[in-house]
């Protein structure tokens, strides 16, 4: 059975032998051979070098053998697209004109994705050779409310007060802003789905930081006018940062599988939202651990979703500290052998 | 009525036709009245003098009506007195010589709360004379996880990666370090007790960033075993930033009130921990918006908990940002009247 069947698979809730595995951001600065690749290159414009990005998303995969393949990017190459000017440094992302007016929303414009970010369907169509249906290949976008967050904050924030305060002042402008990135947004993945992914992630990530109603106002709608723009048949997956209030609210998205962090119980999940197919949720730290801790970890996980209608990841992205060595024993647990 | 007689009712579930309000953080920078006080002192510094942290902490009650005063200090003062070297910045806070190591956990020691933080219980006897039963006087720590995060991580980190690898790495040396604090924060509550406090809230601000499991093993006995060692009348707060996942687990802690951020709903914690006093849990972001965003919120949370067993608050600290007439229209919001 290929990886690729593995997966879908599991989204179709069929039993299987082990679950399949992936991480969040198995491609990056913690790989040696990535770093080689990548040198000084700037983060938006390594973004649009096809070939290196063909070979940074492969190389997790030929080191490790996850079941997945998701193409290296980042989640505001849309952004950028319709008119924001992205830069990513070591203290994350930074935009040069931020929106913060009416005209800054009327500003932005949408963008056919062949033409104006033709290098993220060309990665993929490169990438989709590449895998040859071995493994399953997953686009991705940001969702609706965290790329709108970064286009107004402007610079990553800890609490999202900018654009939390646009919010409650101007919530019309908010939401023009949030329709538009969700209609480009759709269209992005799109754009993916015709270049041959198998499914594709819409992240979330900052959407764990709003009170349940604001979710119900400025996230989970937004979700929703995505997801209902893609093909029926594609697979989609919902990650938020901070799930735990939000599990039925993103269980009625129109995702099938729901990302979650480490600091909600998978057990619980299931009880809350036994439809969903669930990935997760190893804590990103435990890597930096000794390996018996990685296992249990994973064990633990296991054991809260027998290993059925579960994707295995952590519950966010690969720390850069992260050893290689932690990564194989993460994925090996996963599939049930010694690293 | 008085404020103090309010808030203990409240504590006590007796039916009251408006439940108590105060915020978190509500004496501090977005006071003039505070940054006029303060000045240039160092913050630490400014802790310790004796005069000056009276009058800061009686502030916001005596310009907002506030139910309860919390004297001001930092949650770190006890690290200090257990030998560590605890400076506050505009970055948060930063330790010269963190915990990494036996030796350093060896190194920390004890402390007479009236002899080496003598100024703390000397603030509190001055507040409660100047209070005089009017308004409940609150003392608090920081609990033993967030606590002994700051002493590991040594600055302000945004994942705790520090502190959690060395939690996964060696257990032994973190559990030990946990007791430790845990008996000095026991002490040094005991002070504020035997100085007059009518109540003590411990922050577990970090908690909500570890899994469940990691949860059961790292924060809960310790919450647990401070509040053991306290009188068995003294009324006990427990706060945690991101407390969904672990509302059922600070139920068991010892305390009776539970004090909760924003992303959880106020209606369904009453469902999952029904005996529980709620505090909280307005969005501190709210607070930077229009006035009628503020009422709005404050009438949500009164309509989850119908203002029983509820004393109103924020969420987390009032941000530096916040225009003082936003507290005043809270409070007022709170009390039911015009601001």
């Amino acid at each position: 059975m290929t990886s690729r069947q593995r997966f879908l698979d599991a989204i179709s809730g069929v039993e299987l032998d082990r679950p399949p595995v992936w991480l969040m951001r198995q491609a990056g600065r913690y790989l040696p051979e990535y770093r080689e690749v990548r040198g000084g290159t700037p983060f938006m414009e390594f973004c649009r070098d096809v070939d290196r990005a063909v070979e940074v998303s492969l190389q997790p995969w030929r080191r490790f053998g996850t079941d997945a393949v998701i193409f290296f990017s980042d989640i505001l190459v849309p952004l950028e697209a319709m008119g924001l000017h992205v830069s990513i440094g070591d203290g994350g992302p930074s935009i040069g004109n931020p929106v913060r007016t009416g005209a800054d929303v009327a500003r932005l414009h949408g963008f056919d994705p062949e033409r104006e970010t033709g290098f993220v369907p060309e990665i993929l169509r490169r990438l989709c050779r590449e895998v040859d249906g071995k493994a399953a290949l997953l686009g991705f976008a940001g969702a609706p409310w965290t790329t709108a967050s970064y286009a107004i904050e402007g610079a990553s924030g800890r609490s999202f007060q900018v654009a939390k305060t646009l919010a409650l002042r101007e919530p019309a402008l908010v939401h023009d802003l949030l329709a538009r990135i969700a209609d480009a947004t759709a269209l992005y993945l799109r754009a993916q789905i015709d270049a041959g992914v198998d499914a594709v992630q819409l992240f979330d990530t900052w959407a764990g930081e709003l009170s349940p109603s604001d979710y119900a106002a400025f996230a989970a709608p937004y979700q929703a006018r995505v997801f209902s723009q893609l093909p029926a048949a594609i697979p989609r997956i919902l990650f938020v940062n901070g799930a735990a209030p939000h599990l039925e609210a993103m269980a009625a998205s129109g995702a099938g599988v729901l990302s979650l962090d480490w600091r909600v119980d998978l057990a619980e999940a299931r009880r809350r939202v036994p439809g969903m197919v669930l990935q997760g949720n190893v804590d990103p730290c435990t890597l930096l651990g000794p390996l018996p801790a990685i296992t249990g970890a994973v064990a633990r996980c296991l054991a809260a979703t027998g290993g059925v209608r579960h994707i295995v990841n952590l519950g966010h992205g690969v720390l850069k500290e992260t050893p290689p060595d932690a990564v194989a024993a993460f994925v090996a647990a996963a599939k049930g052998g010694a690293a």
